[in-house]
């Protein structure tokens, strides 16, 4: 018997290079004073039917019928649940909110490599300030984000654009507001997509392709100087590229609109978001007419990026390692002494040692060959020659002998 | 619009309890050497209508008709995906498997106090171990997990009991062996019903309500004899209690079960387990025929007893407190040097502290408020005497001058 196609099972490997990911997506965030939420993993649908960010998400959903006759799904995103949360409660905490959610999204999509039905999502939302200074914090977020990978320069930037430049654009060249939508996911697809075909369905809005390139080329995006300039001063202004080319295909898209991509293999993109400023209204009814900026992020193409970067791949090596399922491993050098290091592993796990130790007798060498291949850094021998301990370094086989009542002062002191 | 019926939003302040609570169990889990894995959130019905643990979860499912004509359902219980995931990859771990899960699962439960239809499960299993000394890690974790919320032998108490003891007084009395269930359900309600209801109840089996109280309160299980001496080497003999009375509503179970119960408001189970020697075998057709033993528990009775025992109710404030949205807030005295404090912010970010400061201009006063009710514990003033930085201690309002070059020792300093 097998997952479902799309869906995946985690083995404690897999699972420590997502904790790996999730760890750093929550340090960062609160680093930045965000808070993190969650909200139900299935919700009514018409939570999702009732104002949809794009088309292509109501076709994907995961929708039944429950058992009391309610038409549910999975959540296919947070922000629908978000809007929700906020509008019944905002009153209760100051502006701006600063929530963060990591959770697992549903869509039934084509099966493709890299394309899960069920994946984690990491959201980011400042809300409740329309400010350029809000837009900052949230870029500068998804930088030292993507730093504390330990990617670099070298590895990805964040273009950054504006939707009001490319509004301008559309009303000074006859594209009708009912119309804006559609042509900018036109923009959007351009880079993916052959000149001739972008030319044809920018045709029957009476716009040349060249006049659209001309406009991308000239990059001037008056808009962006605030926030530019407050990058400039946190030192993060060389990871950014105002870039009108990226416009994101979501229509809720308010003012700035940015996307980390990575610079090698391909220009994959890592992250998107931008300000939805009336998105939280349209979801709630006016009830929460709050401003936002926000970003969201998979895991996939992340995890990606990361075994790609050697300085990424090291750095991520190094965690798992330090992050070993066992730090302590007791051998149990004669059967007699078994009570003895029950209570020793008592006292290390008590202090916050990660300890294993055989459950049945077995020889030492067996033991020394389990307490390597478990990961840990000392194997403490619990002997004959008990109290008195003998600890031995498995790096390099350095021994030591420890009595028992001092295991661990010395410990604290080989840690720090 | 609301969630529906049985399923949560999650608020910052309900998440942060239910992060210290799965903090908790992963910490714990893990200084015993247990390692964490995931699966889907979604399978195949199968999966569970295969081998069903106990009859009721069958009906409880949400179930339903994915877009490939698949029959699917959200998890009830994550025990059937552990075994497909052993039965799939066992041989590619060494013996035992710890192994532990913190997810959620979905059950159509009749709507009741304390009952949610999702719920967060936190599951522990020993796998490939039949020994006593398998089931005392088991117990022993369990014991240590409670300890870690600050609950004390005043708090709880663990009942233990043996299947096998069960199965000797059922053949003696001529209990036929595939009415052992039902015979079994029947005791495990019994501290909960009418003694003339248990009574009616034994009556079809030819077994006297006297005959099994006798035998429960004689207490004798020689079985335990080698769990209950490893759990008195770890000094964690006391928090035990042989208990005949404890069986366990699920067929599975073939040995040790046991229960953590809260001392007072009334005996509420907190935790249960045991050992499964059949199960995965069973489960998976016999591709993994390994012995088991594990425990799960939920959320929602831990949180609600954590409420009610003051020194667990402290520990948890002062997690709280200490795990507070923002650690140093940053009062810009002076609009002039915004630049300055978006680097000094930038600076402290990156060394790992939790930083705030205000989004555009406001009086000094109003930051400093802001800055209190944050959680902060420093406010640091970046104002005229730049680069000199007023750091002022927010619970004594004691205030020192610190160049900013040193401000990141000085902090290092004030942590320790």
């Amino acid at each position: 018997m097998q997952p479902l196609p799309g869906f995946r099972d985690l083995y404690p490997g897999d699972f420590a290079r997502r904790n790996y990911l999730t760890s750093r997506w929550r340090e960062t965030a609160r680093r930045y004073g965000f808070v993190e939420f969650d909200g139900p993993t299935l919700e009514p649908t018409d939570l999702y039917r009732k104002k949809n960010s794009g088309g292509e998400i109501l076709g994907q959903l995961y929708e039944f019928t429950d058992k009391g006759e309610r038409d549910v799904s999975l959540r296919p995103e947070v922000t629908p649940t978000l809007a929700r949360m906020i509008a019944a409660r905002h009153r209760d905490f100051p502006k701006p909110l600063r929530w963060f959610n990591v959770g697992t999204c549903f869509r039934y999509e084509r099966q493709q490599r890299g394309r899960l039905r069920e994946f984690l999502q990491f959201n980011c939302d400042l809300v409740g300030d329309a400010s350029p200074a809000a837009d900052a914090e949230v870029v500068a977020l998804l930088i030292d984000l993507l730093r504390s990978f330990g990617l670099t320069e070298q590895d990805f930037a964040i273009r950054l654009s504006d939707r009001s430049a490319w509004q301008s654009f559309m009303s000074g060249h006859g594209v009708p507001q009912e119309k804006a939508g559609e042509f900018l996911q036109i923009v959007d697809r351009m880079e993916k997509m052959p000149e001739e075909k972008t030319a044809a369905l920018l045709a029957p809005f009476g716009v040349a392709l060249a006049t659209v390139k001309d406009f991308i080329e000239k990059a001037e995006i008056p808009a962006l100087e605030p926030l530019l300039s407050d990058l400039e001063a946190r030192g993060l202004r060389s990871f950014v590229r105002p870039d009108l080319g990226v416009v994101r295909g979501l229509a809720y898209y308010t003012g700035v609109v940015f996307e980390a991509f990575a610079l090698h293999g391909g220009l994959r993109a890592i992250a998107g978001g931008g300000r939805y400023d009336r998105l939280l209204s349209d979801l709630s009814d006016g009830q929460a007419d709050l401003p936002a900026v926000g970003f969201g992020m998979g895991d996939a193409v992340l995890l990606e990026l990361l075994g790609e970067c050697p300085s990424a791949k090291a750095r991520e090596e190094a965690a798992l390692k330090a992050d070993a399922a066992v730090q302590l491993y007791l051998v149990i050098a004669s059967e007699e002494h078994r009570a003895e290091a029950l209570g020793l592993a008592q006292l290390l796990r008590e202090s916050g040692w990660r300890v294993a130790y055989p459950l049945a007798e077995e020889k030492v060498g067996k033991q020394f060959g389990t307490a390597e291949s478990s990961g840990a850094t000392h194997a403490i021998v619990v002997g004959s020659e008990w109290p008195t301990l003998k600890v031995k370094r498995l790096a390099d086989r350095h021994e030591e002998s420890v009595p028992k009542d001092s295991i661990l002062a010395w410990l604290a002191n080989t840690r720090s």
